[in-house]
């Protein structure tokens, strides 16, 4: 199945740098997609530490089993995704495959297995045969190259329109550092796939444990941010790996002085991709910002945030680009969470809609209906009850969410 | 705007019995809707007891407000109902707008102000023309009948493709008793509109204490187990008023056997009615009942059921006639309860689909194609921790939903 980019796609993937340590190889294993790479082999230098978070849902996927098992090792050699079948919901079958893939990689790489990571994204239910994927993998060795970070993002694609890349550069106890990272979204052409899973990689020096905070901190304010559609993957994954290449003296602890700017330079990618997944939403035609200030505390905020961006009722009015801000409204009212109705302020596009439990009295729709036509939807809620604030991205819902996950057989 | 009637309606509308000690009249306010009543007025004998439940979304409307208060007097003399416009967020004006409602009623049938019980249904954030409905009803109280009670359904509906009834009979004390009732769900064929009301009526002697619990009881069970898209409305109310006509000697205490029968009928009335409202979902096309069983307790079970009936994944594929139940396996682990992937088991339509963690070795897709393709769809999961159970009603999500709601402008 071919599908039409997002019309809210970035102009073009970053020039995606070489980290120091990193080396790609992708390959096609025939598994489920033809004339494409749907396995990505990635080798670290050794001594590169690693950080992971893993999905909520309790219906795991067997790889996400298996980095949760060997993450407290903190050592990463190697990386080996493939597209196309999530192994989730596989049972004994599912646990052996990702053990043989680790071990194939670990014989190639001479590292010990539990330094190699495994993810998978695509059908939940399906087992993989495990031989298109360890059969491929001493000629991706062969081809491993610091320049495939291009190459690498596409590999891991199931049905998203675009391949989302960011790029970040700070400096850590006075070296360059460079950070560069791929996602793949929600971007569900064909039925069936619903995977985040996000790959992120730098040549600082940093001991896993600070990186783990690191990487805990920036998810919750840029991938836990993100809703399509409120449905929850059996296999998202985000791994951050350090290298070291840079040499900089690693860091003591999380609040090191010497870690902003390193702080915000993760954040600042983890945010980019985090949009571009929501620009790839299934049928996206408009892209919607949430801030909530106002509320009893950043989480209450959050949850706030994410009643209003995954309401069905408010994502295709926004759709039909129908001012219909009472729908905003009830989903505050809907998420469970504090918020004063007669006190509470709507504004939609810098446009103040509603003030004091009521539509403001200067409200015209006319002021409102340039906003509701553009792309960029900004929705901004203060519900007035205390000091917690969040943001999350969304997309709208369209007809062609319903042409993705219905109309067609996988 | 005309819209076809659902196909999983009922084949009609039940004959409506007259309830001793309840009439009914109907009008048209102009303030919305032309061409039919849009005005609901009713009367109660003196001594009807009344209970009620309320939205828990925390922007209620200014009649929920209304109703909250008033309801600790647990008597009743009238209500008055409008379709169109649903007084939510419309500050000290809707508050005002629903005390001079109330008023109007109060002097017509000489009873305090705090004995009538206002309800609206439509657009958020509009004003009520308050003299729309008050000055239509003298009028109304003159055609007030016993035998209204369909015309009654019909007022009250917005954009519902049918009119919603059912009516139960029981033994009380030895007496014959009827219950009655009507509702109205979310068929928001123009946007705006999400709001569930149901009106039930019986001519029993009941305590109002005692008919407070039996309502709640019977709601968790019925109305709190159907969802269409997830939104909670600003002005769910459901109200159950007896008149006490039969003259039963009242129960003295909710655990009175004497109560079992009464009980039993006014589950299954509210249960028919929760049904039809989900048969009258925006845009449905199939009918999905979701049992669970094998949670933790019944309330987690609850929740994994709405998991489920409210993901927009499931409804999609269950829309394309899809056998796509690995989302079911991602909706249980998104609901935060606990389950175990490694022993739960998922029947479709009675087919076995998986067990222990994996695709059941005996299941083939085209066994379950016949079913898939049918109109009535049944999910059924053992989550295998517990003995905690429940049952969830829903419909699928199809491009008809986002016609109702992005295609067109109210």
């Amino acid at each position: 199945m071919t599908a039409q980019k997002s019309p809210l796609a970035p102009a073009s993937f970053p020039d995606f740098p070489e980290i120091a340590g990193v080396q790609f190889a992708t390959g096609n294993s025939g598994m489920r997609y033809k004339g494409r790479d749907d396995v990505l082999l990635v080798k670290f230098d050794e001594a590169t530490t690693v950080a992971g978070v893993f999905t909520k849902n309790s219906m795991p996927g067997a790889p996400v089993d298996w980095g949760r098992k060997i993450l407290p090792t903190g050592v990463a050699r190697g990386l080996v995704v493939n597209a196309g079948i999530a192994n989730v919901f596989t049972g004994a079958a599912g646990k052996k495959t990702v053990e043989e893939t680790a071990a194939a990689a670990a014989r190639l790489f001479k590292s010990p297995v539990e330094h190699i990571y495994v993810a998978s994204t695509g059908v939940i239910g399906d087992p993989i045969p495990t031989e298109t994927i360890t059969s491929l993998l001493p000629e991706l060795e062969v081809k491993l190259s610091a320049k495939g970070g291009e190459a690498a993002a596409n590999s891991i694609l199931t049905t998203d329109t675009f391949a989302k890349g960011a790029v970040g550069r700070c400096i850590l106890d006075g070296k360059a550092v460079t950070i560069a990272g791929f996602a793949k979204g929600s971007g569900m052409v064909a039925p069936d796939m619903a995977t985040m899973l996000a790959f992120l990689f730098t040549d600082a020096a940093i001991p896993a444990d600070i990186l783990q905070q690191l990487l805990t901190e920036a998810n919750e304010k840029s991938f836990n941010c993100v809703t399509v559609d409120s449905d929850v993957s059996t296999s998202d994954t985000v791994l951050l790996f350090a290298t070291g290449a840079t040499l900089n003296r690693p860091p003591q602890k999380y609040t090191d002085p010497s870690l902003e700017d390193f702080k915000a330079a993760l954040l600042a990618l983890m945010t980019d991709l985090a949009k571009q997944v929501a620009r790839d939403g299934e049928g996206a035609s408009k892209f919607i910002t949430v801030k909530v200030t106002g509320a009893e505390t950043d989480k209450a905020a959050k949850t706030i945030a994410l009643a209003i961006a995954n309401s069905p009722l408010v994502k295709t009015a926004i759709a039909g680009e129908d001012a219909n801000w009472g729908r905003v409204i009830m989903a505050v009212g809907k998420s469970g969470e504090r918020a004063d109705r007669d006190r509470m302020r709507l504004n939609i596009g810098d446009i103040l809609i509603a003030e004091n439990g009521a539509r403001a009295t200067s409200y015209r729709e006319a002021d409102l209906t340039p906003h509701m036509k553009g792309t960029e939807i900004d929705i901004d809620v203060d519900v007035a009850v205390g000091d917690g604030k969040a943001i999350a991205w969304s997309c709208d819902l369209t007809h062609g969410y319903i042409e993705i996950n219905a109309d067609y057989r996988s």
